[in-house]
């Protein structure tokens, strides 16, 4: 049987590790890079190399920046008494279209996910404990993933911000918008109902 | 609102241009790949940009060599008098897995769409007709996408092939294996019932 040329495989592979990227998928988006022209094909590869370098976390608050400041961290327009705890940096940007929130960001980086080996030693508590003493922050707002892992870290955070006094929330837990009840799962619904508004 | 930093962006821009890919999945992809490693990183984008020296189409049949030489061009060990026309590099791939086709190939590279300024000349024909007399081939098989594009392609080659006396066949149309004929549409229906077989 013959099999695709070397250095298609090794693309491939690499291909592969980007998620929800199986091998059939790998070796489609493969074979269409075969049709790109040249330029394209440096600058894509240019980018994938300088990334890094170029797009660089905040110390602070761990979101990215564009160039050298942060523009999540900038306490004159924004409000130090809220901090928002987030899993990833790209939840950031989520949180700012809703256009709801003004205080400051904090990224995890990680959840806690002992078969993974991400332990509470991964989500860096004191440089978190260090930003509220600092900041002045009055609430915490958990906005975690509502999974296994997010459930496991909010707790955790919540016990330990706690233990210091500090106010913590976490995001509401119900329906989606636009969604019909027939659809919604009986977990959710639970949620919705003990957690229902007034109205 | 915050907007992705800049370089994130083009690369989003470059990862979008993979098949089936849109903005949320670039997305995707981009953050993810902010989180491997530098090697990882250096090797993937090493691979992109070698990509097109590396792997080269054979000028001959248009399949994939790797190396100096094509394995599909071997015709010691192949049957040169069957020609098998394929519209991609990679479907020769799927056609040797199957272990049924001996004969050799040959990539159009492009089928037959007007609208996207595809038009007979984009074929190459004579290139595929010199190859016909050289090889002495005594049957074409038309191996296309059973696609509005494809089956244009198959009639357009039948009958330039027809006109200088080729014998010309193209693949069965009927049901796939394993499938229920509940689930099949009337057009392959039809197709299975004209083309049915002597059992």
């Amino acid at each position: 049987m013959l099999k695709y040329p070397k250095d298609l495989l090794t693309l491939i592979a690499h291909l592969k590790k980007l998620p929800g990227v199986g091998k059939k998928t790998a070796e489609r988006f493969a074979f269409s890079l075969l049709e790109w022209d040249n330029k394209e094909l440096f600058e894509f590869s240019e980018g994938i190399a300088t990334l890094k370098e170029r797009v660089q976390a905040c110390a602070e608050c761990g979101c990215l920046m564009d160039g050298v400041q942060c523009s999540f961290c900038d306490t004159s327009r924004r409000d130090k008494a809220l901090l928002c705890i987030i899993g990833s940096s790209r939840d950031a940007y989520a949180i700012e279209e809703t256009g709801n929130f003004r205080g400051l960001y904090h990224v995890l980086g990680t959840l806690l996910s002992p078969l993974e080996g991400k332990t509470p030693d991964s989500l860096n508590l004191p440089h978190l404990e260090d930003r509220i003493k600092q900041l002045g922050v009055e609430e915490v707002i958990l906005a975690l993933d509502s999974t296994l892992e997010g459930d496991a870290t909010s707790l955790y955070l919540k016990e330990e911000l706690q233990k210091n006094g500090i106010e913590v929330s976490r995001l509401a837990l119900g329906l989606p918008l636009g969604s019909s009840l027939d659809f919604v799962d009986e977990g959710t619904l639970s949620q919705a109902f003990s957690g229902r508004q007034k109205f």
